[in-house]
């Protein structure tokens, strides 16, 4: 790990132009940590200390680069130096680079990668968006079963840089189908003679191509896994997911998660790299539609100017009213999008889910119900009938709020929306038009207000 | 992975007490498959399932089960079956177990441990709460750095069960200090006669005790480790932790802080099996705070009554100006504490997000500012005036959600509160007054509105 004075004395050494020193710190430090310091400096000095790194470290750094490093120095660096690396980068990193690039670069390297290269890529970018088949590598072990465990361990002794992990070795059949999986600690503590068919125990957990990312990522966290096999439809092994990707994947599916909850639209790049026209950008949608769906609640608000003008009092209960309903809503609709994200509710808990939430409801909405009646008739004895109608105003909006809260996310997901994108605008303009129009109306009725000034 | 008909031909085997069906079925199914299916069962059937395991697997399949289905299993077997388990499950396991349970449950299972058992686990609670010591293992292995690579694998194969993974191995010195780290894949690529020091590389990458277990998780994600060891105050090595364990974590904290911000009192349990009482009780607190807050609003609203009756076209633009107040607010407080969770925003941020925040708002409000402008005196060309009431007031409403939403969350942090927890309900309250108080003062003042009615 870096600390802010080996970063001085790094960016000193450069400043010295001391090469020895720049070596021996490159060496010492971890390929991420490299990338990190790159990613701090001008992209001339940058490019210089890049192009000192050895073939392999360079590849290394180069794959923790983010976008924009990775945009920069492709643009920098020649032909033949895009092609040295575009032809030695795994194919799911090359894949996730040109995702993100330009059009121009993109051309820049295909253009200078080997037609099996790019046949390859091209290969990958026909799998679904977010599928398990984007982020597979093809650097796994295979072996047929019949091999001993001698021979398997004396072929791990060979394999080439391309391999991710060796620590999960797979077995196929002729035509490639998967048939089991055997961990390198099993293979070590087996005697040398025994076939590796022995070793061979439960059946192996696996994903297809066209699995949703975030599915996959969730079996290798259930299964506690190094590596997770990706089938084609035909069960051929076509690659692996490994462990440290999936933890990517759930870290930037549950912050996209979070942005949608907030009414942001997702961005992959971090917070203080983005610029500032960029975040207003993301965040003008749904404030703009939250301007639109506010004219039907002024409109609803304004039918009833009458009633609050006859009792003026009827105003200040509004945004209590609003507000506990929202939140009743929110905190519905948060729980069922994580659960539905994280695996633990499905479709299928429909009803369970609409009958637990009006229970739930309706201990709290009586509870508070009688907490603002109790406030209210304290406060203004006179004025119990007033403490009703809000009562029941309350109540009626925490359950409209639940009730949407719970039924949204999973309508959304059976219409294939994404649940945690619409949930909180449509939420919130259904508690406000119903918290208002229930609460003037009753109002209206119980104290036989005007329907006209 | 298990379907349900394997599930089902599960519970007809059982149903028909047929026993040789049953172990077959078990010896095929991965252990954290074994669990999920015994926590579908009635306890007494899932004992009985239980109780044929072998040993080893048993031990796995406990491990895997839920904080309830541990309880019901302690519960219900003997003194000796709860030592045999006790004494041979992973100690950050059996803390886990241990964090949860009811005490006359933790007093049956320390009562049946080995005395040195009981005191590694005791030695474990002295960590603080969610810190890396809690959640880290003693199985890893380590060797001096004078010997050989084929003494280093010849060891390798006789570690015992305990030992979590072999797939990173670390150096020590004679007083146990970390002095590097080496990978399985490096001994079986390195010649046999090779010392185990030339292959040591980079300074490893390592966390304390007492760090917090999110910070812990984060250098596994960050650095693509297998495992992190984890450091006394020395820095002599003491335990390792897993990335299957760091996944966990980070999927947890990303629940928790769902939870918290959507104003629900975090809970470890799943929400299919969390009672509607239970869940009830998690969401109570907020929902009573916003109702306490809202009294504040109520006040405001109330002291501007004579406005609004005199003028009753101002309150159907409340609930606009508050929930794009209050919606500007969450956006950022939302990416600000993301940003913080996973690293990516620290204290020293504080005026950068700042000025940041600034602009985008002046960016989003001046457009959503006109937007509003523009709509509402093409509705009502009189009304010049009153656009620009609203325009103006929208302008102050976002900049102080924005302001809160991006200062609220560093100064929590700072004041060592949960930033996550207390964003919410405070910025809610700030913008819901300002806006009010700001829009009727206005108003006021631009129409001469009076004072009292």
């Amino acid at each position: 790990m870096l600390l802010p004075e080996d970063f001085q004395y790094f960016k000193d050494s450069l400043a010295r132009s001391d090469y020895s020193a720049l070596r021996s710190i490159l060496a010492e430090v971890n390929d991420v940590d490299i990338a990190e310091l790159l990613e701090d400096l001008p992209i001339a000095q940058a490019l210089l200390v890049f192009r000192m790194l050895n073939k392999e470290k360079a590849l290394y750094v180069f794959s923790h680069f983010d976008d924009e490093m990775q945009q920069q120095i492709i643009t920098a660096i020649t032909d033949r130096e895009v092609g040295a690396i575009i032809n030695d980068l795994w194919v799911d990193d090359a894949v996730d680079m040109l995702e993100e690039m330009p059009a121009a670069l993109v051309d820049k390297v295909l253009k200078n990668s080997l037609p099996e290269i790019r046949d390859r890529i091209n290969q990958y970018f026909n799998y679904p968006e977010y599928s398990a088949g984007r982020i597979m590598t093809a650097g796994y072990i295979d072996f047929k079963k019949d091999i001993t465990v001698a021979e398997a361990l004396r072929r791990l002794k060979h394999v080439d840089r391309s391999v991710e992990t060796i620590y999960t070795c797979f077995i196929t059949n002729e035509t490639r189908i998967l048939e089991g999986e055997i961990s390198l600690k099993d293979l070590l503590l087996a005697r040398d003679d025994q076939p590796v068919s022995e070793l061979l125990s439960s059946e192996p957990v696996y994903t297809t191509t066209i699995t949703d990312q975030e599915k996959a990522a969730q079996l290798i966290a259930k299964y506690h896994l190094i590596s997770l096999p990706v089938v084609d439809m035909e069960k051929r092994l076509v690659g692996i997911i490994t462990v440290d990707d999936a933890m990517d994947v759930l870290v930037e599916e549950a912050t996209e998660d979070f942005e949608k909850m907030a009414a942001i639209r997702p961005s992959e790049a971090p917070y203080v790299k983005t610029s500032a026209f960029k975040l207003a950008k993301n965040r003008f949608p749904w404030l703009f539609i939250s301007l639109l769906t506010n004219l039907v609640i002024s409109f609803v608000v304004d039918f009833y100017a009458p009633v609050y003008v006859a009792m003026p009092i009827l105003v200040s209960f509004m945004p209590m009213l609003m507000g506990t309903g929202g939140n009743a809503g929110s905190q519905t609709s948060t729980l069922i999008i994580r659960g539905m994200a994280i695996g633990e509710i499905t479709q299928g808990d429909f009803w369970r889910v609409q009958w637990k939430e009006l229970r739930v409801c309706l201990l709290l909405s009586i509870t508070l119900a009688a907490i603002s009646f109790a406030r209210i008739s304290i406060i203004d004895p006179e004025n119990i009938l007033l403490a009703l109608v809000v009562s029941v105003s309350l109540i009626c909006g925490m359950l409209v709020g639940k009730t949407t809260g719970a039924a949204l996310p999973l309508l959304a997901k059976k219409v294939r929306v994404d649940p945690a994108l619409m949930a909180s605008p449509i939420i919130t303009t259904i508690v406000d038009v119903a918290a208002v129009a229930v609460f003037f109306s009753l109002a209206r009725l119980i104290f036989g207000l005007p329907w006209e000034v």
